[in-house]
């Protein structure tokens, strides 16, 4: 299918894509905005398959990330991290030509950003709904009405909404219940506050949906807006969260064997830390994984179970878990494929895609 | 000293240096080379001021990396990794142009290095001196003599001696002379290869040398080559061991505060795995750190204790535990100072450093 030389990350596009008409399809039955969290795959390429989609807004995780898809014609977007007060300069370019929506958690966020930014502006109230992060907490209106009644005061910005993150859906270890308990609780701790807040802001949006709740649930009733992001991959976390099969996992590095000590149940690869980032995993027999070992093929790779992980990373190093017998089968030069734990810092510490038809696809840094 | 507006890993270009001074004396003392380990700070800039202390040898982790100094004119470099029999370009570029010296864990490495590689190449066998990661055992004599006879059949391959990484040293947690101890083992693992072969190969080298052994043994007798790399900046984990002190850590990363929880005893600041990678140390009271905080100030940072660390990463937020009394000082906008646990795989994400003089400096990739 292509030549690999060195630790590559594959992608299959197919798979790829059937996550994204997934989501679109599940928003759409919905009836409900899919604002897609772009952070996960970071490509101008790969934004382009969900506008194929129909996709128009996206989410982001930092203003630079915002700059780089405005550049490929993405104009409404929201950053979906509590505003920086450095970084005007950045805002003011971005709110000059686009929809910019940006989140505050406290009154002081607003008097800044009236004074700083010069452009018109979309202020989402980052609120708490139960994975105790950032954001205001869903029944603290002293400080929702402060925030309102700073924003009222300038032309310029734009109340939208209340947007939160049930990010403490990972926690669900495999228990779709779990999950659905999460989006349950999550969703109907913000729900209150459109009905306290409607008469006077009509439009407003509840924005929430993380991977595991937009995977697995199936209504999101009194909610308006999803943001999932690591569902355009996937990954082992994802399916030991419940989230996914390993099948739908899109990603998966091509890594080459250089040692191999069968008396040791171990095999080493080029693949380490810089490019899987450090994220582990403890499996449900109790052993703690860096990254599932695949077979690779002509066409991508089968996710049959080989029995091999990664069971520790340095800079460049991985050590895989191969038992004698396996591993006396393997040569050095062989390419093992390997499921990412998580796929968002391993795109992000690859920084490029090799797509299983062959097409080189890089990211924005 | 200098604006900053997102985050940024400041480097204190004095403490920088003294730490090469101190290991550039070190191996002047004990008459041994000093081949230090690039893979630490990735940039032509800081290789230069290793240049300006007479160092010509060097350390790198890849071949890409290799690819990278001797574009700065680096002409003798070790790739410190079981070489990867897919990359003959990269060898044979590197190779026609300068001494480079790689690693071979096996004999079949050298038929495909004899009939690729058309330049000539000198080759470490490394040896397993104590870690287990890689490396032919010290005592399989059946395996070193295969690779040897190999080596010898070849004109354009020369055998330049035994290399053995000691990361065993990395757990020592404290204790100076555990240290010792791994520096001990590990050097009398690899001397009576010496003793065997100096007859036959009487340039043959011996190199060893992490960053623990090397900041804290005075004498090196025995050994020809040490290659510390993390003690030209140290971080968290290295004062963990006990190779430094806080005050000798060249790097801090300035992150922005963005949101503040006194009644959580927390605040978030702009500053995730995508920034630090995601290496943790359980500290000596038990707590799980992802950095630990210092006070940044006009001229660097000073590093009494705050009390202050990362308790949790997400891909940009870092969550800090601060006390209720101290998070209440800190304001919406300030500076933290954050001391790296891995000042390697931070380094390797954030691509670049502003100095505490204000200058700029870029990585690699």
């Amino acid at each position: 299918m292509f030549t690999l030389t060195e630790p590559t990350l594959l992608l299959d596009k197919q798979k790829c894509i059937r996550n994204i008409q997934m989501i679109v399809e599940k928003a759409q039955k919905n009836n409900i905005i899919l604002r897609p969290h772009f952070k996960t795959h970071q490509a101008h390429e790969i934004g382009r398959w969900f506008r194929i989609e129909g996709v128009t807004k996206i989410t982001v995780s930092s203003l630079k990330m915002a700059e780089y898809f405005a550049q490929d014609g993405w104009n409404d977007i929201t950053v979906a991290f509590p505003v920086n007060v450095h970084e005007k300069e950045r805002i003011n370019r971005l709110a000059s030509t686009m929809t910019l929506n940006l989140l505050v958690v406290s009154p002081e966020n607003i008097g800044w950003l009236a004074r700083e930014v010069k452009h018109s502006l979309n202020i989402f109230i980052e609120v708490d709904n139960g994975y105790h992060r950032t954001g205001v907490s869903t029944t603290d209106f002293d400080t929702i009405d402060k925030i309102l009644l700073e924003i009222a005061k300038h032309k310029h910005l734009h109340f939208a909404g209340f947007l939160g993150h049930a990010g403490h859906s990972y926690k669900s270890a495999g228990d779709k219940n779990k999950i659905l308990a999460v989006h349950q609780e999550s969703s109907s701790l913000m729900i209150p506050l459109k009905e306290k807040y409607k008469t006077k802001y009509p439009d407003l949006v509840l924005s929430t949906g993380d991977t595991p709740t937009c995977s697995v649930a199936e209504s999101f009733s009194g909610i308006d807006e999803i943001r999932p992001g690591n569902l355009v991959f996937y990954d082992v976390t994802q399916e030991f969260i419940g989230s996914c099969s390993l099948d739908q996992v899109a990603v998966a590095m091509a890594c080459p064997v250089v040692a191999i000590y069968p008396e040791r149940n171990e095999v080493v690869v080029h693949g380490g830390g810089v490019h899987f980032s450090k994220d582990s995993l403890t499996q449900r027999n109790g052993t703690v994984s860096y990254g599932n070992v695949v077979t690779l093929h002509e066409k991508g790779w089968s996710t049959a179970e080989t029995g091999m992980y990664i069971k520790s990373l340095s800079q460049e190093h991985g050590v895989i878990h191969a038992k004698k017998e396996i591993a006396e089968k393997i040569k050095i030069g062989d390419f093992l494929g390997i499921l990412p734990i998580h796929s968002c810092l391993t795109v992000d510490a690859m920084r490029s895609y090799l797509t299983t038809d062959g097409e080189l696809i890089t990211t924005y840094s």
